[in-house]
């Protein structure tokens, strides 16, 4: 989490409204924009549950006509094996203009336990602010930002500074699955000078932030069984292993209660932090008690060989996300169960390999297992971590259009999550990439009562606007 | 696990059919028997399920009707801050002749999950000579072989040989939770010579047993509290604690992966086997292949030091029946969970303390938790383990009467769970007690697919009868 690089300016020259037209465009069209984006994150897109299938389908329709509107070209649907990828370009900025790749996801988490939330979660509702729905930070308000921009240039000037072509998936959410193959199978249609990824978050409603480094992701998951039925608990217990225990036991052998993830070579090909990154990572402004306030945590906790701003963007770590066996109904019942779950994800950094992972994880859980169960191990999507290069001409117009809308320069950092397809982009196409979010650090994404702060939603429209005008002027 | 005492007859000399009436009775009205318990099956009297009050009252309204139709008298339901005990009696036998009490409950365990029963819970069937049912064998058909023993008397010899009071609760499977303060708010109304207790399992379809050790029981519950909401796996993971993953170490604290129960001072208190008891117990004809093979687990798993005979009925032990936590639908959730739950059932021996055992584990829980987490502890119902005199006429009675009806005397044994209310029999009231049972160890009590075997239904209605006349007559 570097700070500002110094041969970054951070007092801009141009006029703060310019690209004018453009940018007064966009002031005006506040209320089209919320009613717009309501419509979008009212279908259920979850990708992960088969049931919402036919959802994720309508999103992607929904979202391709958007783009035509918008004045986007050869928008189309790619069916995968999975969910559809949506395509669409401009390509008319003239000879010399560089070309933008634009990515976005319009799939979302579940948005379980519904309990937990205050409004439906596929009732979008705005209260002080923010509004309310499930995606609406993650990811479909920041890739309908990228869509606006466009619109904005050609509903004025006709025209655009840069070329662009959208690359927008319905599988970020369970680890881009048909993305990798369709990107390797289409360099000449993605061909672009650079790529610009809307979906993470700033520091505070005022405070820019340009994300230079992402964990990489392993997900799996363990089920066990030991007797072939549910048992009962007096008759057998003491004579039958009971899969539940054994999950405990099993659940305390992959990490210690210190921090430490206990698969042996875990962290083998982990790239140590070097003396100036820990220096500079020491720098970042993370006021702890406020950020454990936000997540309503009563303490900080992980290795403590490192600080919590390491710990969270440049330490590998591995949580359980779910589990779930025997009676779990109210009251008891006393069972020894057949069955237990537990689904794993490993948050990975630079050098980890998620497939050698893959393979140390399996091993690991296979010799650590009694005769007593036997184990089904699956694994979901993975990917890699991605460091970006911070002092690059994509990454100084990023920072500019960010200080031009938001009075301030944007702070370089970490983030602990996984977008999968960055590494791809910055790694097997070698494009600079762009990570340029506009969510908040509390717009609970993956969580209930998920939100996005909508003058930032505004102010996102506008910093892309003025991405694509200084990264046109600079090919000039 | 005894074997048969020498001292009890292996060869009646009374006549097969005595007393004949009652037999003969019984024997023509196995359609109507089947019949009534299949009624009495339909309703789904799930105890510890708030939806399902008032089935477990239509239960317990349909089995006092079936009491007074039987011929039994001061048939009533009485209210208690939970269940309704039901009590009725038949006190005509005459002086001299001793009183019965005779236990049993109308409720049932939840039937969950429903997914692997092959016929619906509270639609019973019958297949190959077993009747399919939640309920079928723990205990509604034992119960109701009780029932129709009475009957089978008053609608023959207008009279009984013993008289008996009906003691029958709808809170076993919840811990018998307002029985035990109703016994002792009503000792003389349950004044009796001695108890029977039908709730348990014989060793085969030909093969009786009698049971004279029972483990106790306690129950607790865990819910641990991290983060006040489910936060994002990767932005969140490494800096805050993750409630499942601290439920892992902790189930890995509370017993070994060998077996033994980690919370300090769980074994103080229990009665060392005696080299004597270990002989007896190494004699009890258990195959554990073919035993294996209907639990369907792949190996016997418990403490080393104890035989597999042992660790079922003679040892305590500690199983997690219950264990859930973050997403556990389809697919994935990137989640660091708020929440994580275990439920926990300890099954006791002689001289364990429920209430210390308790003390004990919430101790060692609160003890072994970091300060990441926040835990409620919560407790349900609890018990002492029984052991039974073996040695008692009405002991002897009960062999005789199993021997006459099966051809073969009973085996003696413990049996590893827990009948919270035989303790109160056998301790608080002083009373002779035997554990007639009528099930078998496959009878899946607890598991989808309960069922019960209608040939033992209708002998162990024909052992009630005979059991009843032998202690009338012992007592001329």
């Amino acid at each position: 989490m570097d700070m500002i690089p110094d041969n970054i300016t951070s007092s801009p020259e141009w006029n703060l409204i310019m690209p004018e037209q453009p940018i007064l465009f966009a002031q005006h069209h506040h209320a089209d924009y919320l009613d717009e984006l309501i419509e979008f994150l009212r279908i259920p897109s979850v990708s992960t549950q088969p049931d919402h299938g036919g959802d994720v389908a309508a999103a992607a329709a929904w979202l391709a006509r958007a783009m035509s509107a918008a004045g986007l070209e050869n928008v189309r649907l790619i069916e995968t094996a999975g969910h559809p990828i949506l395509y669409g370009d401009w390509l008319h900025a003239g000879a010399g203009r560089p070309t933008v790749l634009v990515y976005g996801h319009y799939d979302v988490q579940p948005p379980e336990p519904l309990e937990l939330w205050e409004s439906p979660p596929f009732t979008p509702v705005v209260r002080d602010d923010f509004l309310y729905a499930r995606g609406a930070s993650d990811d479909k308000g920041q890739v309908y930002v990228h869509v606006k921009a466009v619109e904005a240039y050609l509903r004025t000037l006709g025209r655009l500074p840069v070329n662009v072509k959208f690359l927008v998936e319905g599988e970020e959410e369970i680890g881009s699955r048909h993305l990798h193959s369709f990107i390797t199978a289409n360099r000449d249609l993605l061909a672009a000078d650079s790529a610009l990824v809307s979906d993470s978050s700033i520091l505070a409603p005022d405070r820019p932030a340009l994300i230079y480094g992402l964990r990489g992701i392993c997900q799996a998951q363990v089920d066990l069984t030991g007797p072939s039925r549910d048992l009962h608990s007096g008759s057998y217990g003491g004579g039958i292993d009971n899969p539940i225990n054994v999950l405990g036991h099993l659940i305390a052998r992959l990490k210690d209660e210190r921090g430490h993830v206990l698969i042996p070579g875990f962290y083998d090909r982990v790239r140590p932090l070097t003396a100036d990154e820990r220096e500079t990572l020491a720098q970042f402004p993370l006021d702890e008690a406020e950020w454990l306030a936000e997540a309503g945590a009563p303490v900080a906790w992980g290795e403590p060989e490192y600080t919590l701003v390491e710990r969270l963007g440049a330490r590998p770590t591995l949580d359980v996300t779910g589990l779930i066996g025997g009676y779990t109904g109210v009251g008891v019942k006393t069972v020894l169960p057949a069955q237990a779950q537990a689904k794993i994800s490993m948050r990975l950094v630079p050098d980890q390999d998620p497939a050698e992972i893959i393979a140390l994880f399996e091993r690991h859980v296979r010799a650590v297992l009694p005769p007593s169960v036997t184990a089904t191990i699956s694994f979901g999507g993975g990917s890699p971590a991605a460091l970006l290069e911070t002092n690059t001409p994509t990454m100084r117009a990023a920072a500019q259009a960010y200080e031009a809308t938001f009075g301030r320069p944007p702070v370089f950092m970490r983030e602990g999550g996984s977008i999968p397809v960055v590494n791809q982009f910055a790694g097997d196409l070698g494009l600079p990439t762009v990570l340029m979010g506009f969510g908040l650090p509390d717009d609970r994404i993956h969580s209930p009562n998920e939100r996005f702060y909508l003058p930032n939603y505004y102010r996102g429209i506008e910093t892309v606007i003025r991405y694509f005008d200084l990264l046109g002027s600079a090919a000039d």
